[in-house]
């Protein structure tokens, strides 16, 4: 294997971002035996091969990254999105039993725990002697997280919290640790005393013994065979009156003090809840950025294949051609790499923006809300575009690789079996993008949800208003684009970052107003069947906003590189990106005078255009990832390179 | 579970078509046993699960089904195909199995030997006592199969041939029951003697011994996990100087005779090629038809979910909404269905094709050459186009069920990865609407081939004359459907199916007009260029061409139904299918005139209220798809049926 070229370490640079180091890290002590499996080995193989690689993840200290350094953690809360991300260059269910362990369990006791739950857990959790679980979803309620069944009750005379599944659908079901590993389990479920109802709260339930023993009067079973993740050990919970001591619960938005009584920084029932949902979303960061992993690591497979193989000889050559010469091929595979440049470089500006809002204390009363509302939009939107993305793209590898990619050993179908479930796990991707729009057409600081269609429509019915469409847009870094691009819509070159970015934004902020106009006819009695049949423009306008965000931070990120090689490579990259999303909504762009025909046509030429250029640059923009080589065992993807014959 | 109703019976009579018989038989005696599996189970306790299955196939007789009568065949060629179908409600690592068996190997004896082969060998295989292989991908060449390095040399000291592989790219892979089960293989390898060479021919060889054992001079290497089909035992073949009797070789179209002299019905060796590679036609409509049976089980099980399942409460309701009531999800699985319900009309009409041209015997010299070049042409592109379909809608299907699609009971995640893999064999999809392509631009006495972007580009630079673009459609039956549409484009309602048809008529003459333009400027020199800058022109211009007999097909069908409901409703179901392939395209109709924006924009309107409508007869058209029930064992889509509240 030659080593990267000086174009490709500094590519890579500017997608290390401000995490480099962590990245650079992991790139050189990861070992295949920490992160890899084994192809077709049984589930319960699979199952204790990660459970005995979680325990090696923490014998190298990486289960302590994003953790408080008060309790033992290293790095910051932003790294651990970055590490989890970069596990995703490796096994998928080792990935997402870590992000149980570490992100959801361990994230939940960290951040609505208070010091009585730190002290007591953090140093088990961060070393793998206590693992546990995240039970929120119920067999009756995935996305609608607040209207779970299962209750936690306080009892006075004993000062315990009764946790009960009160119904069949209230079973706590696809709780990652559970059916094999988890002892404690984070459980949410509806609060109530003598006093009233609390809402949903996060309590911490001893659900098996040090022994592995079932604890009494829970009941836990195996979710079994599953589409992908078999590593992963899903299960149910329920519980039949289960007695924890008051001081289980996690009480940093909202206990129960030593007199029995309800004590809580936050009134509104409502805000509170979307408060604690919001302290968990690195969850989404991380699923996004993870599925973002897999992504590049199938196109580098692909990549690397499709410069090797050949097929077909033209008419007069002696040796047959390439298949990466073919534009089809590049049509298959150069776009999705684009979009993944893009995407990996949003990934980078949320985190950041994570870190920023999460990742240090803010002084009480001062949490930034509407910073943190507009994050939570974004990454909402970031994970759905993104693990879509993953989904097509690592199908897309598979089929360029014809029968061997569907050979396990070469890396591709466990990955696309086990990444399929990102698109509807930490949110529904539809529900996401609902949330997105939600958090679009209504004002920050009235917005606390989760949401719903139908709960969307009689919150916006409720809000109807002027000024109702606000945004999170209009960049001063990228105004002088802006500027560049104005006042020649249609004369500007294809290439021109500016038109691409004025045609991103012409898009989302239309559909915005449109959908706005059209759901401000809402009244109580329309208000369902309004939303309801204007679902599709609502999703429309989610995507076109998160795109533009996604976009605008590439653009960002592009314009920060040093001048260089790089830097134009880069730059037709993200112009590849930018109009194969045109492309996509060309006839968006025709219906609604964006685009003239001929316009349109270019816009397919400059594609084929593009894909023809980059094809000589795929070594570099592959080794621009900064995949960890030694996790590349697909036997189609190692051994020498070879060029083209066209 | 409540019986269908009278309209969805009769829906079920139009879609069972000429073969309801065997579809009927199927669908009554069938026994879970017989073709489900156990999801989570080993690799090698599928394989041996599958084994024994193939057994009770062979029991009850319907190993025979398609074979010549005089050897003990039942039914006809067409009804094989049937066969196939249905057991694609079934595990689809048995339905491949079965087609290895039957339809390849099994095929290919009946199809390219002759008598002597017959006699010795079909009895054997319609009852399982020999199970083998159909031995052509190569590691070098999988869609080039005209370069495959295998050989077979006649020697006439000894009248054999003697087989073998010079390369290790020669070594034959992906080849299903090699790895366990297969003691014969039609093994595909260059004919030569020391008269010359002869091209790609197939010989029977024995690659193990009746205990098992492989054979002296074979090599047998199991491919190991993949990504799907974990009860197919693929594997891979190479041979060393291995020596079976001259009289193993398939000779219907050409062998060596008792003198050792080459003898062939077919002079030209390429079209000799091209003959034997139509002879097994079979084979890609049997993958098309399975995969659609496929996508049509998953959309049973999703849209019986979507009935049931309620999340999120609508403004002032108190029970929670049914997922399907909400536009976003009749707009993943509506449009999906009314596609799959007009692929499964193509599909019988290919399989009525396919009988009449292949099921019977055609006096010699007589054989249809046009009609077969035509159907080819067609099959690839029914193949390429269906199996596309399935892999996108059991995705969908597998995402509208969140979580519980994720867990394998719930039957959408094995056939999902099984599924994949039918996207690149039986012909690579891209390459397959390539041969669409060649097809339509040149005509029928000159074509023989299975293509490549390369030979079409030298082929159609030899070709370059007037008449180059051929067409079969403007179907008499459908004629009444044209007159009524025309002259008046912009003025007929979005449900009219003649200006439907007319829609997908100038789509598909105008792709490939402009297409044959820009390829006529095909010289010598930049033949590969021009080529492969057109190829997504080519693409497109063949996948419109299939659009177009699909819609032409469900049309005629539609057409020939009794009046009454169930003609009603496949007539909206059809109207959904067309209004879906016109949006995925509006830029295309935009850019060319065919649409303008207002009419664009309501093809979108109508296919949202289309949503609405067709919501209301989801039992109808779920039942009207004629699946056994007793192989829906999802406990997601089983038990009682609710009704929606909205």
């Amino acid at each position: 294997m030659t080593s990267p070229s000086p174009r490709a370490l500094a590519l890579r640079d500017a997608l290390d971002g401000r995490w480099k180091d962590i990245r650079q890290e992991f790139r050189e002590r990861v070992r295949p035996e920490w992160v890899l499996g084994e192809p077709g080995e049984s589930i319960e193989a699979q199952r204790e091969r990660v459970t005995k690689q979680i325990g090696i993840i923490c014998d190298e200290g990486l289960g302590r990254v994003g953790f408080p350094e008060a309790y033992g953690g290293t790095y910051d809360y932003g790294a651990s999105c970055v590490l989890f991300e970069m596990q995703g260059y490796g096994d998928l269910s080792l990935q997402v039993k870590a992000g149980v362990q570490f992100g959801l369990f361990g994230g939940a006791v960290a951040r609505l725990g208070t010091a009585r739950h730190h002290e007591k857990y953090l140093e088990d959790i961060m070393t793998g002697k206590i693992l546990g679980s995240f039970a929120m979803t119920e067999i009756g309620h995935g996305s609608n997280v607040q209207h779970i069944e299962t209750t936690a009750t306080y009892d006075p005379a004993t000062d315990e919290l009764v946790i009960d599944s009160p119904t069949p659908s209230a079973t706590k079901t696809y709780i990652g640790n559970a059916a094999r590993d988890a002892r404690l389990a984070v459980v949410f479920a509806q609060l109530r005393s003598a006093e009233g109802d609390f809402g949903v709260h996060a309590i911490l339930v001893p659900v098996r013994d040090e022994n592995g023993a079932t604890m009494p009067g829970v009941t836990i079973e195996d979710n079994g065979a599953k589409g992908g993740l078999p590593g992963v050990d899903n299960g149910t919970f329920s519980f039949d009156e289960v007695r924890v001591p008051r001081e289980m619960l996690l009480d940093k938005y909202g206990g129960i003090d030593e007199n029995g009584r309800y004590v809580s920084p936050i009134d509104n029932e409502n805000r509170r809840f979307f408060t604690m949902l919001g302290t968990l979303v690195r969850g989404r960061v991380c699923v996004g950025g993870g599925a973002g992993a897999a992504a590049r690591k199938a196109l580098l497979i692909a990549l690397r294949y499709g410069q090797k193989r050949r097929q077909f000889q033209a008419p007069g050559d002696a040796q047959e051609i390439v298949i990466l010469d073919y534009l089809a091929h590049q049509r298959k595979l150069l776009p999705r790499l684009a979009t993944s440049y893009a995407l990996a470089l949003a990934q980078n500006a949320i985190t950041e923006t994570l870190q920023e809002l999460h990742g240090v204390e803010h002084p009480e009363g001062e949490l930034p809300k509407e910073a943190g509302r507009e994050m939570e939009t974004r990454v909402a939107g970031l994970k759905a575009i993104t693990t879509w993305h993953a989904v097509d793209t690592i199908q897309a590898a598979r089929e360029a690789c014809g029968g061997a990619g569907y050979i396990a050993e070469n890396q591709l179908t466990q990955m696309r079996a086990d990444v399929d479930v990102f698109a509807t796990f930490e949110g529904d991707n539809t529900v996401l993008l609902q949330l997105v729009a939600k958090g679009l057409l209504t004002e920050f600081k009235e917005m606390f949800g989760d949401l719903a269609m139908a709960e969307l429509a009689s919150l916006v019915t409720k809000q109807v208003a002027e000024g109702l469409v606000e945004r999170t847009t209009g960049r001063a870094g990228l105004q002088r684009l802006r500027d560049i691009a104005k006042g020649r819509d249609d004369e500007s070159a294809m290439d021109d970052a500016g038109w691409q970015l004025s045609m991103f934004e012409q898009r989302a902020d239309h559909a915005l107003e449109t959908v706005g106009k059209r759901l401000r006819k809402a009244n109580k009695d329309n208000a369902f069947e309004l939303f309801n049949n204007a679902q599709d423009h609502v999703l429309f306008a989610a995507r076109a906003h998160i795109d533009r965000c996604v976009l605008e931070d590439a653009q960002e990120a592009h314009a920060e590189m040093p001048d260089g090689p790089a830097k134009d490579l880069l730059g037709r990259v993200l112009s590849l990106y930018a109009l194969s999303s045109i492309e996509k909504d060309k006839a968006w762009f025709l219906e609604h005078g964006r685009l003239n025909t001929t316009r349109s046509r270019q816009v397919t030429a400059a594609i084929n255009d593009l894909c023809g250029e980059l094809r000589g640059d795929v070594d570099d923009l592959v080794d621009g990832l900064g995949i960890p080589e030694q996790l590349i065992t697909a036997p189609i993807a190692t051994g020498e390179r070879t060029t083209s014959n066209a």
